[in-house]
């Protein structure tokens, strides 16, 4: 088992990252390539059993060296059956059973997890959630994701194929529009979904924006990088929908640190990168509101494995996948 | 072991109530004291351990037959080291190690959790959640607590002293304020204190009252239970309060649930009794809000133990420490 290897695989919607590792996290060998959806799932999963080849290559190692397969995907999956029930960034992947492919191919277990999840297991892994039983992980992306493990271990809940779906908790019943139909969600409030419709909304209301953001919505290129660039310039939109982003993180992390009894959060996903605009805004309720909570005793960090954090908890999970047989 | 019995202990601000039990939990004798917190802690422990002494005489057993004693204490308290930190019900106990002088005069191992969690330990035993692996308990009093079962055991987090804090989770920042501090607590919704200071906040804006409800305005004697019977009724206003009081039961529960990835609750505690009341708007949020939930999986009981789930919990606590030995 000792000289095994692993691949972990984070699939988005536009690229997939491979990454062949060692027991510790080593990468051997890294390999990027176009996901297109558009393809269909043959033609992805052959793209991805040929990457998975090629890093062997890469690596100087054969096929017998590799140990397992961990892929991490968005969307809703059957983790028990290998197969993706609805990924909003690769929808011609619905019902395909994706690791029972690549299994078949390659001749090795293949485990896969959601993105939220594969994140929760890398900054677990070799993060900052490293030595931390009880904790909540947090991705910022288009959407807003969740984790919570528990004594050590990723919490599935009653395995009813969801959990840690933090963006869908409700933080203001009067907020904003949610696209699962609620009012009020995290989501709502802190996804690069939330900031555009954000902008878009002060628009509509003839709010004055800056150069920056009137040029990026003529040209209809208005993004949560463009609006953060704004609330760095001192545009005052950016500036409130990244305060109202970090509040809307503080009441929903703090409402499960109380009912959960922790302290411990690690913030990752893209937006993460626009920490400077939104925590001040969120440190300084952990320092104010709760009531059940000391503010010295609340950790709440920015990952520091950025967009590898998914590449390692899919290697994670390939790990463990080893470990079990 | 077989012969063993345990003392289950439930010491509220007025009573305290003592039960003697067997492993099936049949209860082999049962007593029935005032608290009175104003005789202080050493007066309160004599009595306690007169109680249990008594109670073993009632049963026909000898001291050697008990196994140990649970109490259930409402307030903060350093399970560990068996003491009481905080009581609002029983002030004078505030640093008073309790479980030690009880272990101390009765030589049986004494232990001690506050009310919400050992509500939770009864109904894990004989009420709602027998056989439930993950589910939230709530008790709906003057305050509003809370426990979490994970994996079939009781939820203690990082030991920071509280956990289960349901009713300190924000469900509305704009709505009433809250004893704790917070604005929008789920216990500013749907504690005792929340009606009455509805009612009376109902009376400052000159809004008309039924004649029940005025009269015990007049009389300065306005309880949960009153306003009960004006909702029962038809009084607007009571209606109206204990519709919030579902609203704000069922934010918070499918906030929980939809990021714990669980589906059930059992609600007990003296105001659960106005289930009639607040569970149809409670009922009515989960069929239509919630996104990530299906409303035909969402289980949540009202108690069937009713008062005596915290004296079975209390009883089922201290079979855990004749197990553990």
């Amino acid at each position: 088992m000792k000289d095994k290897c692993v691949i972990g695989v984070d699939i988005g919607g536009t690229h997939m990252r491979c990454a062949l590792m060692d027991r510790k996290g080593t990468v051997l060998a890294f390999r990027k390539d176009r996901s297109r959806s558009d393809e269909g799932p043959e033609a992805l999963t052959r793209r991805l059993v040929q990457q998975c080849r090629d890093l062997l290559a890469d690596g100087g190692l054969s096929n017998a060296r590799l140990g397992a397969v961990g892929l991490g995907v968005a969307g809703k999956l059957d983790t028990a059956s290998g197969t993706i029930l609805f990924s909003p960034n690769l929808p011609s992947l619905a019902g395909f059973p994706l690791a029972v492919r690549v299994q078949e191919a390659l001749q090795v277990p293949v485990a896969m997890e959601n993105d939220a999840n594969v994140f929760g297991l890398g900054e677990a892994w070799l993060g900052k959630a490293r030595n931390v039983s009880n904790w909540i992980g947090v991705t910022l992306g288009t959407g807003v994701g969740g984790c919570f493990f528990a004594n050590g271990r990723l919490w599935q809940g009653d395995r009813l194929g969801f959990s840690g779906e933090i963006g869908h908790m409700i933080v203001d019943p009067q907020g904003p529009e949610c696209a699962c139909g609620q009012k009020g969600c995290l989501e709502a409030h802190a996804s690069a979904t939330a900031l555009v419709q954000g902008v878009r909304q002060a628009q509509k209301e003839a709010v004055p924006l800056s150069d920056l953001l009137q040029e990026a919505l003529r040209r209809d290129q208005l993004t949560a990088h463009t609006i953060y660039r704004a609330a760095r310039g001192g545009d005052p939109v950016a500036r409130r929908l990244f305060a109202r982003m970090g509040w809307a993180l503080a009441v929903a992390l703090s409402n499960l640190f109380t009912f959960l009894g922790i302290s411990t959060a690690v913030i990752g996903g893209g937006v993460s990168a626009s920490w400077d605009q939104f925590a001040p805004a969120m440190l300084d309720y952990f320092q104010q509101v709760p009531s059940m909570l000391d503010p010295q005793s609340i950790h709440v960090h920015r990952t520091e494995l950025e967009d590898r954090a998914s590449i390692y908890g899919a290697a994670s999970l390939a790990w463990q996948t080893v470990d079990r047989r």
